[in-house]
């Protein structure tokens, strides 16, 4: 069944990244298809069929049927594909789950992607992906970047107290969190040295095979 | 079981009425426990204990753990009582509602709040929610009203192919994008008259009694 699975992605897309990586914890193989966007491959009339929103990954079911969005293409993966569950295997789990990759999401991953659009030189009138264009504020580049480095912080005390993101399990919210820690480098920004938690987190959560997808 | 988990909320809230509808839509009854943001009663030790990100609501369970973030609030809710899901009943439905209830969060309720949060005298310094202070931008205000108006008119596109927002079924995506549109008042944007198909289903999502929560 998983072998007609077609996953659209970029090699360099972090937001791809996320799902390679979920899948390679999941075991699943699926068709992947790479989206050329130095080429401008997501503005194409052929894959705007596919994703209207023009980014990348999509995830096309076996009937034709396209999934974007990150965590819904997981929540497709893991309801498709419930062995080793990465979203949580009772209700309460997959509430915590959710809560804690959403704020990986939200407050380090999205703030990266704001500092990122804003300021590079290629994605002027880019600064929000999407089929609408939007100017370039340069004041969210400073911004985003303090919102990373409070992000890492934060990331830092939660890791006192729990090994994993989402408490006493891998999950995926350390995938996220993991994402977005070397997707920060594009912005000059990494874990700084007294955030001691974090930088075992990870140390042990970059070393796992997945992460390599 | 129902009556031993409580929901903190705050009446005018939006994030909440999100919530509130859904339990509405579900035929679930939960305690609701108000916080008084008028007062910051979000920022008091006893809410950041319960949340530590300061912002309803907050839903607790049984044991006293708590689920912050609205659509982990979702999912926990409809995980415990899985009649009438609302998030999707298959593997690929609920792929799909999750890919349309986040694109109406981000692309319209994110944006009303962002546009809201950077333009009233009352938030400056509180320009994102959260324990982290942010200074507004003024930029963002205009460029907000622009994203509402844009997301209006993609979701216009959409009602004309489908009954609901995530195809055959009213499902979260509804409830997210009706709670927008009302929301999006803070910003003096209304729903255009030449967007006939969502003006269509504005009223007839409106009308449900689950709306009034």
């Amino acid at each position: 069944m998983s072998r007609t699975l077609q996953l659209y992605h970029a090699a360099g897309s972090p937001n791809s990244r996320r799902v390679r990586v979920f899948l390679a914890e999941k075991g699943l193989e699926l068709t992947l298809i790479p989206v050329d966007r130095g080429a401008g491959e997501q503005h194409s009339e052929a894959y705007r069929a596919i994703n209207p929103r023009r980014v990348v990954p999509s995830l096309m079911l076996e009937d034709g049927t396209t999934i974007g969005e990150v965590p819904a293409i997981m929540r497709y993966l893991d309801e498709a594909f419930p062995e080793t569950p990465l979203l949580g295997a009772t209700p309460k789990d997959k509430g915590l789950v959710a809560m804690w990759e959403r704020r990986a999401e939200l407050e380090g991953f999205a703030a990266v992607m704001e500092g990122v659009r804003n300021k590079s030189a290629g994605l002027k009138g880019r600064a929000i992906a999407g089929p609408h264009g939007y100017e370039q504020i340069p004041a969210l580049v400073d911004r985003s970047v303090l919102r990373v480095k409070n992000f890492l912080s934060d990331l830092n005390e939660r890791l006192e107290q729990v090994p994993f993101i989402a408490g006493d399990q891998f999950s995926a919210a350390d995938i996220t969190a993991l994402v977005t820690i070397d997707f920060a480098r594009a912005l000059d920004v990494s874990v700084p040295d007294e955030h001691r938690s974090l930088k075992r987190w990870y140390e042990a959560i970059s070393a796992r095979p997945s992460m390599k997808a």
